[in-house]
């Protein structure tokens, strides 16, 4: 045995997952290709719980209020044992519509938070743009969602590598290409052959998959897993504020305009990230087209933003599932496997609960029961 | 004395004017910042000699004709000492109009095209569409010229800097902050100070300004020529065809799109440029907003541009001159200082002839009349 738990994935869920793991005084190894192709990399950071489930998707809304909650004091623990900030943001949300039909979906989002006894406050167009002066002055209206978080997630990512590596954490630079049965009883991984001097195969009583889009391409899980999750294309687009520009937002801003949804989530150092497209494609080409519409349903909602620089636009792919929900928990037929993968919009706010659960998990307790209708048996 | 001739600047003027010179049995030293930060990086490569200049630049008009009937074979002559391609494209340039007043603009172009000999084909809508599939159904027609020709204006320089080696030319990292008389009669040329271990000071009996927008940094040089030139910031796009997609155009295209004139330059490795704004700027920020126009003007003019790659943008400075010409000859003042600058929007075009005509001055033979009008004494 290379370890006491195997992590494939060293994205967030990944490597908070080892964090917590190694934290707790098992030996871990990371097995993760290192390359810049994860979500968590393209991410926005924004951690908006309610703005993220749609109707119907009660269980999920129940599991990011569960994450919302968790989330600031796991990323306190983190910043304190990295040793550096993650850019929590706790302004909040304005969500602002740009005409009738938009305003009537806003109104309807926010009769529902009502219902689920959340607080979002109606605000008419002078309130909003009192909030956010960039504002287009076109807006018809917006909702301010106090409760709602960002956090920049290259420095989460890069504050949970660092802790996990404080943690006596191990990574290895591999693509995981199955997992199977070992003859000694616990799991054996295979990875992907390379030019490095890592060992093909490494085992361990514990194997956590946590590989995002690629799950479905790890040999030896059953079909119904690797068809559930599916590579969601999301494009976005990092902005500067140039030279001496003061910052033009200060809360997220979620705007419908004209039916699309766009997001605006700007960082303390500066940057602003926008986003972000949705597309069934299994590429990562930054498009003429997606970032032609990014731009401008980013410059309606503010104007301003034609002055900001365009930094980075980028491509990823969310793992995306068949009913929007994760995967978790113990997988039936590998003794010892758990699956902690499909986060699909939602992996940053999810993964201080994923992290949480899985350690309940390696020792014999229970998840909290807001995971119980994400298991990998409901496939 | 450091060589025979000292060349300020390594973009393609200064590049082309140091092969041609060491070509010819000098020594030349070649002194450049060695940064991205030159207009010859940034440009599209658009060799169209009178859709460059406009009614009433008669003598740049014939200063750019002059260059084009030279490119040609210099080029030939460039890719043999080089030993590589510079992507010549000799299927001339389809300019086309979305509105009556775009085509009544194109049609004043023509008219003058004919008035001085040039030939420039009228086509309707279909025919433009039978040439370029890909242009929007809502062209309203275009013009053919099939004397204007595109190179890739990387490969062009990456060309005459290995030619230029190949000659024997010297290199020589660093900015030059200043020139002056040197004790010994010839011409002393002063760097900024760097890490390098390479000379505060050169001198020689010839130094050739070809510093582009950055002229005017220079002291020691009159301030009717440091004035005389201005950076004029051009924003760009390189996109790409993903996959297999073919090529959406074979012809540079010029769309007049609401007034705005947009151009689209094709290369045989599937790139495609989408030039350019013109900012009296002096930054090289890539703006949100130029970006966006940019993209909307093209989709406009071939939507499915959209399907492309955005590969990159970025942002340059062209030497502006107070009456768009460049400035060549030698100067007053200083003996043996030549000025080839100045050549804003026509760089890659001019530089062969540009090339020529110092190679002129160094032995003292006069430049084609052509270059007449743009001594540096009319400043």
């Amino acid at each position: 045995m290379d370890a006491d738990v195997i992590v494939v994935g060293g994205g967030v869920i990944g490597t908070a997952i080892a964090w917590r793991t190694a934290r707790a005084g098992q030996t871990v190894t990371i097995i993760d290709p290192g390359t810049d192709d994860k979500a968590s990399l393209v991410a926005a950071g924004m951690l908006g719980p309610v703005s993220e489930s749609v109707f119907g998707e009660q269980d999920l809304l129940n599991l990011n209020l569960h994450a919302i909650g968790r989330f600031p004091s796991f990323n306190a623990e983190l910043e304190e044992a990295a040793g550096s900030v993650t850019g929590l943001r706790t302004e909040g949300t304005l969500a602002v519509a740009y005409n009738n039909d938009d305003l009537a979906a806003l109104d309807r989002l926010t009769e529902f938070r009502h219902s689920i006894g959340l607080a979002a406050e109606r605000l008419d167009a002078k309130a909003c743009r009192r909030l956010e002066p960039f504002l287009a002055p076109s807006i018809r209206g917006g909702v301010l969602t106090l409760g709602d978080l960002s956090v920049d997630n290259r420095r989460y990512l890069a504050a949970l590598r660092t802790a996990a590596a404080g943690a006596g954490v191990a990574a290895i630079v591999g693509s995981v290409t199955q997992v199977a049965d070992a003859t000694d009883g616990g799991i054996r991984v295979r990875l992907a052959a390379g030019a490095g001097p890592e060992p093909a195969e490494l085992s361990a009583p514990h194997v956590v998959i946590a590989a995002g889009w690629s799950t479905g391409r790890i040999d030896g899980l059953p079909d119904q897993i690797r068809k559930a999750v599916r590579p969601v294309k999301g494009q976005i687009l990092r902005l500067r504020h140039p030279g001496n520009l003061p910052p033009i937002l200060s809360h997220t801003v979620r705007a419908i305009v004209g039916g699309r949804d766009i997001y605006l989530v700007p960082r303390a150092d500066g940057e602003l990230v926008v986003g972000a497209t949705q597309e069934e494609r299994d590429d990562r080409d930054v498009t003429a087209g997606a970032v032609h519409d990014l731009l401008r349903d980013a410059m309606t909602a503010v104007p301003a933003i034609s002055e900001l620089t365009l930094a980075e636009a980028s491509a990823g792919r969310r793992p995306g599932t068949i009913d929007n929900g994760p995967i978790l928990g113990h997988l039936a037929g590998i003794n010892g496997l758990i699956l902690a993968t499909g986060h699909f919009r939602n992996g940053v706010l999810l993964s201080a609960i994923t992290a949480d659960a899985v350690a309940a998990l390696l020792t014999a307790d229970q998840p909290h029961p807001a995971w119980a209708p994400f298991h990998p048996s409901r496939l």
